[in-house]
């Protein structure tokens, strides 16, 4: 594992250090180039992937084996370029040997949550992703990093501010890097939406208009015990509408205004708020109206409202799989509807693979600590004003992507 | 012109007195049928139109010769069934003459804003269709009531919700019929989507989720000016979501939250409001967010999030042209994205054609002068709700379509 | 009835005399421009109709009621700057005289097939539209120019390129226009296809790929006897696929290579194919491969294939309502899709206004009787290309658009 | 490494003995089931994936290290769950050297063309992968064979139908499974859409439309060179026509008709024709109507035309990433244009962990030797045709999937 430093690309991330390395140093790329198939009009082909080889690659532990880590995250190391797994944490010893044997961990990096502290010792695993409900992750992660591990875990990262502040502090104080797994921030297609945003391509964004919902099933599963989740759908699925548009506008909302609403006589919203609709208003004069909902079919997009002949946005915007950029611009005095066509990437091996890279290269991930935390204090602001029935303002901070660290590289 | 009786088909209306007739009596269907082209197997065409002879449909006088009456309105009198233009109300004498020839209106048949009440005289005119800045709507509505003439009254039908009950009473007093020209509620589009809402065709819809918005120009039009437009984007364009809820639901609200905004320096926001974004709760469980703006590119459109097994809505729902159904809904456990291909129905041809069939058969127009207070009362209480920074409740009325009188027949 | 004189602006129609006039004359454009109610950025607007008033109307004749006179062309009126109707033909008088009634047309102006030449009579009349079995497209065509007035013509032209050159004969001895009802090539978003293609603005269409489909009904219909339709899918819409790729290319085949098919034992396909597919080369390298079928789903559309970076074309392409440009282009070496959102323009109108505009500025039409017969040779070439199993050679002429004459002005 | 046995589930493939096995044995599915996340009515989610442990995935040797290579099997075999890379082939050590890090493959798996026997040596490898210009396959497929390995080999199979011939009777004297990549027949929106085609779910298909072009590059590319390529644009891409329409009929032509082009001075095409436009009749009534081009933007589509009320077809078809299934259906008398929303498939996982399956279970690939073979026959009656300009007729077996063995397990 090497340490290197490299020049920010993206100016546009103001609030990061220039020593920062944005940029993967040349070693790491063993590029081969092959002379293109077609002509310079054509799509441009991405270079072959350069994997590092097996034995370079940095070791995860995942913990806990629900629905994403076994549909997504272990199926999304075979598309990773730097990281790989090499131990499962799971309740469930006879589903972890099945898995180990499944992915080829090794039995002896089994852990279960009693034993979990003796991750210390296992050399292979460099990183922990905490995939747990929300109320343990900060149990599991903090006993990651005094077991001198660097952690990557789900969103949304605690079940209130105050544990994200203690999380974030226990990383601090092992020396360890801690990042949010909000995914959507290293997706290229949002990732071009936020760079049309900032730099005005189309002029000024001056509302975003956000949904994020599906049809939550079983009453019994975690996400609708408030001991287990914290909430409802506000910090499961709202989160993508709050943590995106502060991504795409890299600024803070100074006031809130919410309700929050769960259907008469639905058994599954006993404890936590079945839906939640949202206003925020940004230092930079961009409104943001936003609903979120575990009641109704799935449905996840956002539109951004430009001024100058154009607006953008996803639908889809928030699933694993299947997002789509749509740009509606005026061009010849005549409205064209457009979409992009593009490769799709696998999200989980993007967010994985700069975790890996951000321990790699000492860097600060671009979703630390910090950008899940304020997320919470959102969330909490939005549950305050559905409660009072009142607009609440927040403090903002004076510079542009607070929170965040060093972006991944551009492709 | 004869009065007719008929049977209501769409019980959903449980509003609506079995007397009044919605269906075009029998002796006004002078249908011509031809053998079909194409296999049964194939989309239904519909019968060829079968317009009254010039003799027999009902005149209409314009009032108000802007872009709407010019682009929109005198175009769409070529695909009535029921209604000609015969007369001709501005201020501009050299404009009326033009428009007059152009559409072969009788010269003796244009008056200006002074003369306007001599219309009472003239047997060819019906029906009034007021299309001027909202403040002139009270006076030139109540002077037609007052002349003996039908009222047909843009929306918003005026500045203020006691206004609209002033224009309400004189329109009673005068025994004329007074209509607001909502022509979303006679588009087929939208009304399919309206039926598959009451019908819980896909479960019941839990959130609707709406947008409405362009980029307006020049600083000095009225839409601009308080004193003409009694406010800005809100009255105008985001009426659009307010009054396109209440048709899908048939419900009114019982609370409403919101704020508006303007962008500091924009000099066509000093007068109205730029943005408002607001939410409605509505009795029977239904949450609407929604937000509509002034200062951003084109965008109209709403999603309606039902919560079995689809959502449905239209992109873009509110322009004059274009306007698209969309519906995902699983089959078979596999999403499908479809789009309905329709032709394109004259939105302002059918509310015209409506208003004429409601003064022929002695109907209440489906979009009477209340459903139009309705609005303004809706709208009093989401700037009153952004002025406090607190959330607004309001009464509701037991009934469904509450506000709404007979339903045009479904095609 | 002016005549006037203008200057072409479309320098890619080669062929065309400059003393032809393709602009209408300033006399003509009684325009109102209102100041446009958004942003420059946003799309523009078209200005206001200006249709001549009825008296200033040209007057058509309509010989034949079948569905394509009472479905579109009697309602087409409603939207025609130019044109208006006043007289019709049928074989049916009391079904004639429920359509005047309709649409105004005075009694005294109803004919039928046998007292037809007394059209000569009637000063109302001055263009007679051919409505009928193809068959029946040369006699009433030559009678109607023996009665002095001028023919717009239904595609295809006739049943055969013999039948259609003394069609042309008829004409020209008469002095009297005659024009084919070839809609597409009026319509703007062909039309802009076809800009595309000629102006190379991705680079040469190398290949055009086309299809044009229905699944007809009754098998008594006229279209499947042989003796009234002169063929089978293939003149009746097959005819689009030939038709549009000429006037995209404004050039013609130098070889056809086709087969025509009908399934064993469909009773429909008894006297004329169910299908046919052909290929045409053309002079200027560009390969078109079509199919036309009246046996299966109605789907209509083609594609040009560029050699820099795009693809675009027509999906749908030729039905009477919801036509939809596309286009596929690099852009920054990704591969946008794009749709033009635009509004539909009523083919109908446009066509019937352009041969009154030709008739009232002694213009020849664009696509005039020449451009019929040519789509007659070609498909007796594939037909003997179908016949023989071979391909078969053709003569072409040197000029660009050498059977076409002024083109309408760009809108 | 096991042999299985089990029941064939599609009855459609009427050619295919039952003692075959279709399904996965029980003992190889080793599924964790989760709790489904949500309601019954939204999209069923696929179980986790379950792949065989690394020590059990059967071994791939990939003969030719060029583009497909690179950029996608390799890659692909992270998504895989019974193929692994073991063994390398190639002209380039360096290369070769660089890959085998990234893939953590053993050095001393690293062969060139010359050593290429010893294969037979390595243990390792149960499958040679020949990824070659299409002239060099017979060679290194029979040299696999001798070598007792099995063979998937890349289409066009050969570079003749002898060549060809004399592959498939290298494989079975050798007693080796020999596979073509035609991967659209392992992709899971074309197998729906066979599905629907062979079960006339809308009815009988009528006619297929079908393009597959793209704008090739570098003029010294083998794929331009008639002595490695064996000819232009038909063997490489008009071969996807050939082989889906096949594929989706599970028939064989009886005639077929083409032409093939070159546009005059692309130094491009000296060697190899740039397009080919053919018809193809199958024996149950359905026409095809296709091209290919290798000079103009990328485009790869088809639409397969139903008699009762529907078309479906996939575009883009045969690309590798993207693939859209769109369906035109009538449902109520109106028509509703639907794309289907499907976790896109890694199509080159799908097909070699097919052809691991076939070797694990002893059984004939779905798509053989033979299979390959015909589209060669198929390709060199086009030629002939355009050579000759003449319709060319072929022989047809009488079964169904004359040429194809065991269909993978549906999903």
């Amino acid at each position: 594992m090497t340490t290197g430093a490299g020049v920010i690309g993206a100016s546009i991330f103001s609030g990061i250090s220039m020593d920062a390395a944005a940029q993967t140093p040349a070693s790491d790329t063993t590029r081969i180039n092959l002379p293109p198939l077609n002509q310079p009009s054509e799509k441009k082909e991405n270079p072959p992937p350069a994997p590092l080889g097996p034995e370079k690659k940095l070791g995860f532990a995942l913990v806990g084996l629900g629905n994403l880590t076994l549909h997504q995250l272990m199926p999304a190391f075979g598309n990773c370029k730097y990281a790989k797994p090499v131990a499962l944490v799971s309740g469930d010893p006879a589903k972890a040997a099945l898995v180990a044997s499944q992915y080829g961990i090794d039995k002896n990096s089994i852990y279960n949550y009693q034993n979990y502290d003796n991750i210390k010792n296992n050399k292979e695993i460099d990183i922990v992703y905490v995939v747990l409900p929300n109320s343990m992750h900060e149990e599991f992660t903090i006993r990651a990093a005094k077991a001198g591990k660097h952690v990557l875990c789900e969103k949304p990262m605690a079940d209130s501010s105050q544990a994200a502040q203690r999380m974030i502090d226990a990383c601090r104080d092992a020396n360890r890097k801690l990042m949010i797994a909000y995914r959507i921030q290293y997706e290229p297609q949002n990732r071009m939406a936020m760079q049309w945003t900032r730099h005005n391509k189309y002029g000024k964004v001056r509302i975003i208009e956000m949904y994020n919902g599906q049809n939550i099933g079983d009453p019994s599963q975690w996400r609708l015990k408030k001991a287990l989740a914290g909430g409802g759908s506000l910090p499961d699925i709202g989160i993508y509408c709050i943590n995106t548009a502060r991504f795409l506008l890299g600024e803070e909302p100074d006031w809130v205004m919410g309700n929050t609403h769960s259907t008469v006589g639905d058994n599954r919203f006993t404890e936590v708020e079945e839906s939640a609709l949202f206003q925020m208003h940004f230092p930079g004069g961009t409104l943001v109206n936003a609903a979120c909902c575990y009641g109704a079919h799935e449905s996840r997009r956002y539109r951004c409202l430009a001024d100058n002949g154009a607006w953008f946005g996803m639908d889809p915007a928030f699933p694993y799989k299947g997002l789509k950029l749509e740009l509606a611009e005026v061009k010849d005095g005549k409205e064209w509807k457009q979409n992009l066509s593009i490769e799709q990437r696998d999200q989980f091996a993007l967010e994985m693979d700069h975790m890996a890279q951000c321990v790699m290269y000492d860097r600060k991930p671009f979703t630390p600590g910090e950008e899940g935390m304020q997320d919470h204090k959102i969330m909490e602001a939005i549950y305050q004003s559905a409660k009072e029935g009142k607009r609440v303002t927040m403090k903002t901070p004076t510079d542009k992507d607070a929170f965040r660290g060093v972006p991944p590289p551009e492709e």
